[in-house]
C-alpha cells in the first residue's frame, strides 16, 4: 500500500507533541518552498513546533532540508576545512570585519558571505560599503577566485541560499514565533551549511541587545546548535558573549568600520579584543592550525601587532575595488552634519548601557533599515566614550552623537542620558561568558 | 497613553498559555472577519488555542463575538422563550423533522433554520427538499410570518449568520484543528445565538458516527456549552446520545423523511423515540410549558398518538409549498433504480453497525456531498432491517440498499457484510447516555 503524505497529518502529529519523521520534515520543507503548502498551514505547524518543541534529530533534519532548499555553495576546493563564523546578533558588532583579514593573515582561507539584514544598524556587508568603491556584490566565481588569490573575500549574499529558511523566517515574524530555540537554531545552521562551511564558530550573544536575553536560553540555543552540528557532521563551537552593552565604542556603519580598522592597526577596545581572540582562536583550531586555544590567541595578537592582519585588510579592500586611502587615513570617511557631545549630569560609575536601547537610538538616527528597500545613512551613529565600569563626573563626555538632523541629535542626547545608568557601585561584567562545545 | 492592539501580541499571549481579554477576542474576530488579519495569523492563534485551551470566559467571549459577526435573527416577537435544538451530528438523524411539528403541535413556536452541510447525507434542509415543492428558501420575514401563522417553519440558512465562525471553521479543517472542544463549543453556540435562540437543547452525539468518539469528550463538550450558555444568558441543556450505530433504520434523504413521517404517524423506532422524547421534553421545559420531564414526554407521546403532530407536519409542508400527497402516502416518493436486499451470512446477534462506516457507504451511494456545489441524490441510501441486539440467521434480510448504479449497490452489499458484526453474545446499548445541565 502506498502511503501519501499529507500536511494535515503532519500538523496533527506535531500538534500532539509527537516526533516528526525525516520524510515528513523533508515533505514539509520541499512542498512549502514550492508553494504547495499554504502559509496558514505552515503557520499552524510552526506554532505547534514553538509550543511542543522538537528533538535534536528533528531540528537537524529541518536544518538540512532548509540548507538544501536552494543553492549550496561548494567551497571544497579551498581545502578540507572551511571555517565560518556567525553571530546571533548584537549592537556594535564589527567582529567579522576584523576576523576576516586576521584569520586570512594566518593562511587560513576566509570566504565570508554576510547579510545586510534588517535592524538597528546595517549588516557587515552594509558596513563594508562605507569604504568608497568596495564591491560586496561579487559573483560566486569571483568570490571563490578572490579567496584563492589573496586568501579572503567578504561579500553580501547574492545566491539563493536556504530559501525555505527565508520563507519560514518571514512567516515567524508575523505569528509571534521568532523566539523558538529549535527554529532559531535551524535557521542559523541552515544558512551556514548552505554557504559552504563544514566547521562553524558561533558567537551566541546574550543580554539586553541580543536575541537571547538570559544565559539559560543562550546555553540552550548553543547546546542545540552543537547537537545539530554533530548530527549534520559540521563541527560547531559556541562562544557565549555579553551583549548587555554594545560591543566596543562605535555604533553605526562607517563608525564601526573605522573602529575595526583602528583595531587592525593595534588600537583594541578590551571587549572587542576578547571576542575577536576567543572566536579567532577557535576558528584557528577548527581549521586544524592549532590545538591550543591560548597559543592561538597569541598568534592572532602577534599578527595584529606585526601589521599582517592590517596588510591583509588593505589587500581585501583593494581586491574588491575599495579606496584604501580611507583605510590608511580614517579621517577621510564622510562625517555627518552634526557631531554632538553628550555630557554626564551626575557622578559615579556607569552601571548600565542597554544595548537594545542604543540600537534603537542608532536606528532612529538613520543607521539601520526597517524595510528591505530602505536606504541606510552610513555616516550616522554614536560613539560611547565611557562604558560600564568607567567613573564619570558631571561635565565628562560620556558619548558622541553623529547625526544628520539637529532634531534627531537632540532627541538622541535626551535618550542617551536616560540610557546611561550611573550609580555609586562599580559593576564589572565579563565579555566572554561561556564556551559550549 | 493609547494602547493599540496588535494580533502578534494576542498570538504571543495565547502561545504562552495566558488568558485573552474580552477586548482582544473582540479585536481578533472583528479584524479577521473584515480580512484585516491574515489567515496565517489566525491559523497560528487557532493552533495555540487548540494546544493551550481557553477558559470558559474566553470561550463565551469567542462565541458571542462570532455570533454577532454577521446577521443575528431577532425572534423576540415570537415570545420570551425561543427554544432551539441542535445535534452535533450523526448518521440517520431525522429528529429535527419530527420535533419541529411535534413541539409546534403543543403551541410552542418553532422557527428552525437547518444547514445543508457537508457529510455522508444531506442536512435537514436537503432532506425536506425530498418532498416535491417544499421551499426551504424563505426570506426572513416569510419565515417569521410562517411561524406566527401556523406555529412552525423549517428553512435552510439564507442569512449571513456567524460569518466569523464560517471562516474559522473552514480554516480549522485545513490545519488539523477541528477536534478542539473550545472551538467546537463556540462554533455551535455562536450559530444558535445568531439564529435567535435564547434557550438551547443540544443533542451531543457520542460514538463511532459522532464527532465525539468517547464519553469523556462528549461530557467535556457538554459542560463547556452549558457554561457558555450560563455566561451568555442562554439557558442550555445537553442530552448525550449514543451514535455508535445509526439512529433509526433509514439512512439517506427521502428514506429519512419517510421514516420521520412514519414516526409522526405512530410508527416509532425505539431509539428515535427515546431521542425525540428526551430532547422534546427538555424543549418543552425550557419553553416554560412544563417542569416535569416525564410528564412532558407523556404529553409529547399523546400528540403523536392523537395525530396532532402529524397534522402540524401537513400544515408545515403545505405552508411551504410541498406536496402533501407524498406525506399522506410515502409510497409516492421516487425510488432509485436498484433496491437490493442484503442477507446475513451467519447466525448470531448483531453486535456492531459502525455508524461512521454506514455514513461513508451512504455517501458513496450519492446521498451526501463532498463539496458544497455537489448535487445530492435524494432517493439513495439504505435501510437497516436489523440493529444491534437483533438475532439473525443466514438468509435473513439485514439491510436494504437503495442505489442508482448496480456497481455501487454491489460494492455497498460487500461493505455492509463487513460492517455488520455478528456474534454469539447479545449486546444492548442505551440510546440516552447522560443529561448535562
Amino acid at each position: 500500500m502506498v502511503s501519501y503524505m499529507n500536511i494535515i497529518d503532519i500538523i496533527a502529529k506535531k500538534r500532539d507533541g509527537k516526533e516528526l519523521d525525516t520524510e515528513e520534515i523533508k515533505y514539509f520543507i520541499s512542498e512549502y518552498t514550492n508553494n504547495k503548502i499554504e502559509d496558514y498551514q505552515a503557520s499552524a505547524l510552526i506554532m505547534a513546533i514553538y509550543i511542543n518543541g522538537m528533538s535534536y534529530r528533528e531540528i537537524k533534519d529541518l536544518t538540512m532540508e532548509m540548507a538544501y532548499s536552494g543553492d549550496v555553495l561548494d567551497l571544497s576546493e579551498l581545502g578540507p576545512n572551511v571555517v565560518d563564523k556567525h553571530s546571533t546578533g548584537g549592537v556594535g558588532d564589527k567582529v567579522t570585519i576584523i576576523l576576516a583579514p586576521l584569520i586570512a593573515s594566518l593562511g587560513i582561507p576566509v570566504a565570508k558571505m554576510s547579510g545586510r539584514g534588517l535592524g538597528y544598524t546595517g549588516g557587515t556587508a552594509d558596513k563594508m560599503e562605507a569604504i568608497p568603491g568596495y564591491n560586496t556584490g561579487l559573483s560566486e566565481s569571483e568570490f571563490i577566485n578572490s579567496v584563492k588569490k589573496i586568501g579572503v573575500s567578504l561579500i553580501t549574499q547574492t545566491l539563493n541560499l536556504a530559501p525555505a529558511d527565508k520563507k519560514i523566517y518571514a512567516l515567524r515574524d508575523t505569528i509571534a514565533c521568532t523566539e523558538s530555540i529549535p527554529l532559531i537554531a535551524s535557521s542559523i545552521m541552515s544558512k551556514k551549511i548552505a554557504s559552504g562551511a563544514n566547521k562553524i564558530v558561533l558567537d551566541v550573544t546574550c543580554g539586553f541587545g541580543a536575541f537571547m536575553k538570559n544565559l539559560a536560553d543562550a546555553k540552550e540555543l548553543s547546546k542545540t546548535m552543537i547537537e545539530i552540528g554533530k548530527l549534520a557532521k559540521r563541527e560547531t563551537i559556541c562562544v557565549i558573549t555579553n551583549m548587555n552593552q554594545p560591543l566596543g565604542y562605535a555604533v553605526g556603519n562607517s563608525l564601526e568600520v573605522i573602529e575595526a580598522i583602528e583595531f587592525l592597526k593595534g588600537n583594541m577596545p578590551d571587549d572587542v579584543k576578547d571576542v575577536v581572540l576567543e572566536l579567532g582562536a577557535y576558528m584557528v583550531k577548527l581549521a586544524g592550525k592549532g590545538e591550543d586555544i591560548e597559543e592561538n590567541k597569541k598568534i592572532l595578537l602577534e599578527n595584529i601587532k606585526n601589521g599582517k592582519a592590517y596588510t591583509k585588510f588593505l589587500e581585501l579592500v583593494q581586491n574588491q575595488g575599495g579606496d584604501i586611502e580611507y583605510v590608511k587615513n580614517t579621517e577621510k570617511f564622510e562625517k555627518p552634519k552634526i557631531i554632538k557631545e553628550v555630557l554626564a549630569n551626575k557622578e559615579g560609575y556607569v552601571q548600565e548601557i542597554n544595548a537594545e536601547e542604543i540600537g534603537k537610538l542608532s536606528g532612529n538616527l538613520g543607521a539601520g533599515r526597517k524595510n528591505k528597500d530602505d536606504k541606510i545613512d552610513l555616516s550616522v551613529g554614536l560613539v560611547l566614550n565611557s562604558k560600564i565600569g568607567d567613573f564619570v563626573k558631571p561635565g565628562d563626555r560620556i558619548a558622541t552623537i553623529y547625526a544628520n538632523s539637529l532634531e534627531k541629535a537632540e532627541e538622541a542626547e535626551k535618550d542617551l542620558l536616560n540610557i546611561y545608568v550611573i550609580g555609586t557601585e562599580k559593576i564589572l561584567e565579563d565579555t566572554i561568558i561561556d564556551i559550549i562545545k
